[in-house]
């Protein structure tokens, strides 16, 4: 099949900059040392490519896809490193299931529910989940008395992982693991999760690194200096050409919006995103029908859109997977 | 069925306001003055609604919602209003199939693909799609030489449409709506199909009104004093407390970020979004476990997100209908 003939909008991966991303991954963080985030692809096919270069211990984000990794045989070490409520269904998988944990209440539901394993979420700056460090001991605590087996600790430093000021991010990075080691020593336990793509050559305190966006990659990761390729773009069609600009048929159904506009290859420049058009200017004449690959913005939320990811070489379409980890 | 029972994030629909929504506009503009717009909710579910209302005819952006509208018995007046050139599975559906054009490729594509009837899409003033009004009557020769019908004009006063100043609405509304009609009488057929929620009413030019957000509603169209409500919802699980914030489980995957931040109900600041949270300052205590409603800024890539919607009652679920018309 060409990529042609593919129904636009459509998610398209480059064969060769996806394994490439892998490989630069798994010569750096060579197995257990890198667990693959599988929240930015969502897709068990690529997670397959993952463990083919090395890894296979994951991370996830939410119970869907916990249970879709298990059913695709992907279960040997899983971490939900997130906080959930509703464990009913983790305690069920057939899977080596570990759970970030940060209240009273989602070790609770973790021992209720039948999960045998956690990680204490320890808030390291970034004002999203974690437990206050001091309290992390506390909480490992009541974790065991309940009779949960404590791995270690998690934290996570996304305040420091998108700053394109290399140095900042290190810093950042390095007072973010000050505490997490710190409470890691009073925790205890094996892990010390952390990190993510931004700071996974940086991130040198964590026993693994929580990256997902290397392997596809996205406009605001390209900037960071990273040795990661973009590897995913969404195949559109022009379907409208007027004097000064041109319509393609990707709009906002196609692509995650936060981190704003997408770019496009070949220098065309975005004017603004609608439901179903992209509307630009034009860096060289367009005419109906021509095909253009626009580049997500932001990774994750554009994949989720997608049913299927088509993985290419060139204009030939190698495999299409299913993105079947989508929904909660 | 009660909310507490649903998964996490959820998209839920007041069903008393979606009666009330759907209701004031088939008043306003009863059968066939309103084409709903079936992008905004993408549920052949909600279309149903549409019908029992008393509108029969309706709007479509995509291939895909053509196929499932016309699947589900909706097909007495399908207006695929996009242009596409991917023709060949509209040919065959059993449906009265009308078609956007606004070049000689999607004219040829239309003919070519055994669509029968096109509107004549009308540049009026947005920067998408739409022939110039100047060319416009030699592009309806074209379509009639190659056998079509057309059946009129479309034109679409986007650039119109959400500005919060209803005068300013107004008079650029009254300018593009100069430029459709004339170009209408030059064209001919029986329709002049434009408009959308924020002009519904001001745009009395048009022979049916294109609306989708109306049903549903957003956070963007709240403001601009028309008379539908809010009927739809994130639902979210406080999954995390911390001093001064806290974290809900409804993320960049389940919400339409372009038009910005989404803002929660009980008066909940809203501090940022992430792939999968969403951290806020409460404006009263919140503990973990608790359920939020969050109100998305823009419904219609908000909705393509979930693959299902929950017709609730207050805390009763009444129904579920899957969103069935996503993808392409």
């Amino acid at each position: 099949m060409k990529t042609a003939e593919l129904q636009t909008p459509a998610l398209i991966v480059s064969s060769a900059i996806l394994d490439r991303n892998l490989k630069t991954m798994a010569e750096a963080l060579p197995g257990g040392r890198c667990r693959p985030h599988v929240k930015a692809h969502k897709t068990t096919e690529l997670a397959k490519r993952q463990v083919e270069v090395g890894h296979v211990t994951f991370c996830c984000a939410t119970v869907k896809e916990m249970e879709g990794m298990a059913a695709a045989g992907l279960g040997e070490d899983l971490l939900l490193a997130n906080e959930v409520l509703d464990t009913t269904r983790l305690g069920k998988l057939d899977a080596r299931v570990t759970v970030a944990v940060d209240s009273d209440e989602t070790v609770q539901a973790a021992s209720s529910g039948g999960v045998r394993e956690v990680l204490i979420d320890v808030n390291v700056g970034l004002p999203r989940c974690g437990v206050s460090p001091e309290d992390a001991p506390r909480l490992a605590d009541l974790a065991r008395s309940l009779g949960l087996s404590v791995r270690g600790v998690m934290g996570y430093e996304g305040h420091a992982i998108g700053l394109d000021d290399e140095e900042a991010r290190r810093s950042l990075t390095e007072e973010a693991m000050d505490i997490l080691t710190k409470v890691h020593g009073e925790v205890g336990g094996d892990l010390i999760s952390a990190g993510g793509t931004g700071t996974f050559r940086i991130n040198t305190w964590a026993t693994e690194i929580q990256a997902g966006s290397y392997a596809l990659m996205d406009v605001a990761y390209a900037k960071l200096g990273l040795p990661f390729e973009l590897a995913v773009s969404v195949l559109a069609t022009v379907i409208s050409v007027s004097p000064g600009y041109a319509v393609a048929d990707a709009g906002l159904k196609s692509l995650g919006m936060d981190h704003g506009n997408p770019e496009i290859d070949e220098g065309h420049q975005v004017m603004f995103v609608s439901d179903e058009h992209l509307s630009f200017m034009p860096s060289a004449p367009v005419k109906v029908g021509d095909r253009l690959r626009v580049l997500p913005a932001h990774v994750d939320p554009t994949v989720a859109y997608h049913s299927h990811m088509h993985v290419v070489d060139g204009e030939d379409v190698l495999e299409s997977w299913g993105v079947d980890l989508r929904g909660w």
